[in-house]
């Protein structure tokens, strides 16, 4: 099957890389002219701008957008959606909020088009693994995709199937579900991305006790001398808390415990905030979700304006001085 | 009516001071020569050593110990237990854990004295508005005491009285309670400063809202250009945030509405922890009382091993590179 | 000087009747006829739709408009902004969404109308005590309507001055900022808010863990006997957590110390949540204020989707039953 | 190699099994004769009281206690360091407190005996897949176990190696650690089991607001129709969060997504306590592991205090009623 792609980045360069692996054929784009024309090498019909990109795929078309969200994903969609024709599709498989996946999905089919969002996590793996992906979108125009879909995820694999398990749609277990109409796939993805960040600082708070058991700010005899790289590498045969991350934790313990080659200023996109909104939205408790957000905001922070008011209000009520260094 | 009083630093001095003032009489003790002696020109009796305040001290005698909680107040209680005759009383005034104070009860009673525990809040002001106390022991002996602690509290004063009050006991009225046995006076002023972090950090982050939205961070579009001394005082007048720690916030920004005076780095005491310990043993979920302790603890970091943690796994998955600067 | 309010509830009526008090008129407006002939007694000129408010005034008018925020405030202004003519104001005194503000602030100015938000606090008891009013609008339009919120605001009362205040402008001490331009005013009362929440939360726990440790679940040697009424009304006096939420408090436990009235589901306003979105947008960490939301949603809740998925995996990983009762 | 076993419940009878499947030899005890004779019947040498278990063993004896926590375990230990020889080792497999560990430790140094502290995870599936252990003692006592050890742990398994990975010691990648002296095995699985709490409400924080986006609560523009247990099914491949909490969370929505198996009424046993504890001792900042102990708290109370004070309060400043149904 043929997919327009448009973003050759890491993510957009793999998904052409793993579907041409596999049959299928790519017309690709990217602002990037070695992007382009290292994807040509590799087999992709490689296009200079986007009218070249429509005009080189066959009817009815699907295009990928593979950009970073908000305004780049945005003004490439609206190019696109006067270039195309009625019933081609435009997949968006970007990191957007699933509230403009609505709002696009309703202006893109009054123009007689149609719209798919694709939440992927699987990161730089991807290519490797296959991609588990969550789509938004028409039943029959995510079933016109599927060959595509079912190429670029995981598939079965190796992995242990759920007790239970009996169901005629089998795709969740090949790695993609067709989560419900435009928004959906973006909005799991999101929740995803949201649960990722909970169980992330889960392990970083752990860990946090753990080498602090080691620290000279102990008194000796409460100290102990726990080797955080064993700890990471036990944990992944048989216990509760084996995951992905936890091998990933594994692995950068392995090579450097201090974990000193970070700074730990951490980002956080899009997804960890929208989570929260859409608890708020619906009023439901989350207390570790927004934990993790937060902690990743102060971890930004050198000193906040919160720390210092408390110490002035400190100092105004009992006269502890905790000033500048 | 006559204290003994071990400890002249700010609270034990002026607590002296605050009973001479109103007609009692005091025998004091600290191991610094000059603050005994300052004591001594304001009329108390000074005395070089416990011997000699047991000494000059008439039967029953009541002894008030304000020292730092742990081990000075611990070695205090068990020599003057030593040298104190049956019936009488040793106060403790300071922070202690209300279960060392449970502790010290049962050994003193097996001793024939009595113990008296006294959370006392109001910091460097209580010279002058008195001490708000909260207090655990024997009825009778509480009872006994009574002239010193209706000296020491606040009185009525002109605070508005609550609605519906209707109490046999006006102590509460005038700014003391007789909460429980021993250990009851020291929980209750435990659960008073776990409270006033979780208020502290309650406007400390909402005070940091108000001042980023003046941020050069923001879009130029959505900034404010807030006044956070004005915003401040605005509130202590009929809003429902109105309380002393207002006041003093206040007060602060007033002079020093960028709080540069402070680093930023927050202690923090016993009383907030072990506030948590006690929610923990009874099974009562503290969010608040608990992330305005974290946040103290964090404040205190650079830099944490938790948050470099984020960042190794966001390396693994992802291949987000957060080294350090 | 002259307003025109429409809504007439708790807080319209009330504004009416405390600038009447003070020598202002008043054109006023309800749906409901029984309000409006209320206020008609009281002095007002009750008229019976919108363009007989607006024909009942004199130019320039100022329109207070003191409804529900949302549709109803939003239909309101549309009709009114119909109505009247340039250089007129609308004040929006509801709980307005701030970004809301600044939305209709635009669309007047077209129009050549004002548009000025005021946030304010008090609740029932402003009547009585003055309203605390935070105010967004253009500067000289705020002017213009001095002597109203001079009239409405609490004044400088009996209110201790704040140490080294030192500003030309006196309106804070007095009870009302213009806190800049429009949606200011109800940024930081939004913030009031939530830093209500917090303050409020903090109280709530601390109070929990004072009431548990009364009870028949721990071991008879564990527990005391604390009188919370009483807790609550010796901290109004000296201590750190004084406060108006702390006077309240006391005067609830005052005659029902179990808090048998009161279900313990506890609704939530917009600005709780708008607090929370705002310190997202701004990275700001803000986990008691998020915290105190959170507990509000749980309470409404009786048992969580969440928690019988923790016990689906107990059940899982360690054969732990948690079933239904 | 033999051991004795004390308790033979779920977990200290498939610990016989394993190592007997494994050529090992075992001498059990349980108080339930039922459970002796059982064993026996499997080929362990079952004795019916601890004298017969000492003396039915060879020495250097090591005898593992598998016994709840706390009183139980303690008193086992008591009886058997006075009818055990020197050199002889106890092996507390429970889940102790581990400052437990370091008293027991010292007071058995002093007879001449041993002690090791095994914290183990795994479960019910420990008797198929092996027990990740974590095991705190002298290095040369923990030595002389090592065939017990290495039996009763999973193994390298199909575990994918860590990358860069490169240690002389090969236990943690076999599944056992030696993590310090008496006291660090229960101490590393203490902070094991406080990261599986935050890992587990990060799970259900999420579910949680897909399953609310299906709620009839929302408008319905704003509904979707996500299916539970396709994703997390979908989330098992190629996902960031794939971990064996997912893979239980996936066998249990297979068969119930509506989880209507569970009350909602969530047990907490020491470890997740002790972990924030822990965190507190260390000033460790751990917003998340606390957030998911009081999630759990909460799902225990119908109501709390703590909601009905914040009632109280909102009737005391705005007559909001949220009196009882």
């Amino acid at each position: 099957m043929q997919l327009g792609i448009i973003g050759l980045g890491r993510m957009g360069g793999n998904i052409a890389r793993r579907l041409m692996l596999n049959g299928h054929t790519t017309v690709v784009y990217d602002r990037d002219e070695a992007s382009r024309s290292a994807l040509a090498k590799e087999g992709s019909t490689a296009v200079a701008d986007l009218p070249a990109l429509v005009a080189a795929m066959d009817k009815p078309r699907a295009v990928w957008v593979m950009l970073p969200a908000g305004e780049p994903t945005e003004e490439t969609i609206n190019v696109l959606s006067e270039l195309l024709d009625a019933d081609d599709v435009i997949i968006d498989g970007g990191n957007t909020f699933y509230k403009d996946d609505v709002r696009r999905a309703q202006a893109l089919t009054a123009k007689g088009l149609h719209y798919v969002d694709v939440g992927t996590s699987g990161g730089v793996w991807g290519l490797e693994r296959g991609y588990c992906m969550m789509i938004g979108g028409e039943a029959d125009v995510v079933q016109r995709l599927d060959p595509l879909f079912a190429t670029l995820a995981p598939g079965m694999g190796s992995v242990e199937r759920t007790k239970g398990r009996n169901s005629a749609d089998d795709r969740a277990e090949r790695g993609y579900i067709h989560a419900g109409p435009a928004g959906a796939g973006h909005f799991v993805k999101m929740i995803h991305n949201g649960i990722e960040y909970g169980m992330m600082q889960a392990f970083a708070e752990g860990f946090d006790i753990l080498k602090q058991k080691n620290s000279e700010n102990l008194p000796v005899e409460q100290r102990f001398d726990l080797n955080m790289a064993d700890i990471a590498e036990v944990w992944r045969r048989g216990s509760v808390v084996s995951s992905w991350l936890l091998d990933l934790t594994a692995d950068a313990l392995a090579t450097d415990p201090q974990l000193d080659a970070y700074s730990g200023a951490v980002a956080d996109s899009g997804e960890g905030r929208w989570t929260i909104e859409a608890a708020m939205e619906q009023a439901v408790p989350v207390p570790v979700l927004s934990s993790a957000l937060f902690a990743r905001f102060r971890s930004r922070q050198k000193s906040s304006y919160a720390d210092k008011m408390l110490s002035a209000m400190r100092f105004g009520f009992g006269g502890h001085k905790e000033g500048p260094k």
